[in-house]
């Protein structure tokens, strides 16, 4: 008999991301996990596969969603205004107040390389998903590969830059700002135009 | 003592090659690979780290490669342009004559969630240390991090669909032609004007 235990998910996470921060990831167990947040083992291999996927739930269900909002766009748009649509309107919304803990949990998966490995299969599976909905959209399937990976590659760098910031802005605003870089990276030259510009 | 063995690295990714295409990657052992290319473990162990390290090296220099050309290239030149020109010049040539043992090495990386990770990572090496190069040509911190992503994701998605293709055809070619789709997805409505066009 299975017994529901409300909010467990979330105790364990929290207990696991005190205890790598504590101790580190390499040090931690899943019973050390399951001890801090009083909870059984059983408990907590019926929510992950093993210890380090407690640090890569949460975000479950947003590739999907962003490959519907890639296919379900105005046709109007060209691509890369999809995509900034997209990740500002739908994705954005969701890290909103998580930016402390975000940082927190990205230092620890810094920390271990296998863990970075992990990260990046993350990105490319939103990449592997967000093709399907450009796909729906009309492009050729090379061409909502290329585009699945811009949409990646404008996520995972927008949240890079905002988890480096000293202090929280809006993160909507960085991913618009990383499409226009982006775009003035292909057409304009290194020399002149650049000076004077700020990070 | 150490004995050097001419060519030693190649026999033992030939002899690797042949045996995760012949058993599956998982059931294969380094004392396999050893005595199938009639060496000892010990040299096994002096140029790999480990099993799926042997599938992991020839391409060493490159990020490197990659990012003084990034430093050095026309400082009239787009970004887009530098990326464009340093792939098609240096890197692609490295790639000439090796397309179809890119293609088994391919399905072996694929065959395997570790090494799928692991092939992500070296990815990721190419758009760290091309970043150095973009910060020498006076880019900025978060600019250069961009570019060198865009690198590598063209990079990335280009050698993905020269391997797709059903014979070798330039890879040069095919970078240029990813650059291209790249701007026009920036640029371009999905309707209409996509109408006709080929993959």
């Amino acid at each position: 008999m299975v017994r529901w235990e409300p909010g467990a998910a979330e105790r364990l996470q929290s207990a696991a991301m005190e205890l790598f921060a504590e101790r580190g990831f390499a040090a931690v167990t899943v019973p050390d996990i399951t001890r801090r947040a009083g909870l059984t083992t059983r408990t907590y291999f019926r929510y992950f596969s093993d210890k380090r996927e407690v640090l890569f739930t949460g975000e479950d269900g947003l590739p999907e969603l962003a490959a519907t909002i890639f296919a379900e766009a105005d046709p109007q748009l060209t691509t890369l205004e999809v995509i900034v649509q997209g990740l500002t309107n739908v994705i954005a919304p969701r890290f909103d107040g998580l930016w402390t803990s975000l940082r927190a949990r990205r230092e620890i998966v810094r920390s271990d390389e296998g863990l970075r490995e992990r990260e990046l299969r993350k990105v490319s599976i939103i990449a592997e998903v967000g093709a399907a909905g450009f796909r729906q959209r009309g492009l050729t399937a090379s061409e909502a590969d290329l585009a699945a990976r811009l949409a990646a590659m404008i996520y995972d760098a927008s949240l890079t830059r905002w988890l480096d910031q000293d202090s929280e802005s809006p993160l909507a605003d960085i991913i618009r700002e990383t499409a226009r870089n982006l775009t003035a990276l292909a057409f304009e030259g290194a020399a002149g135009e650049r000076a004077g510009r700020q990070s």
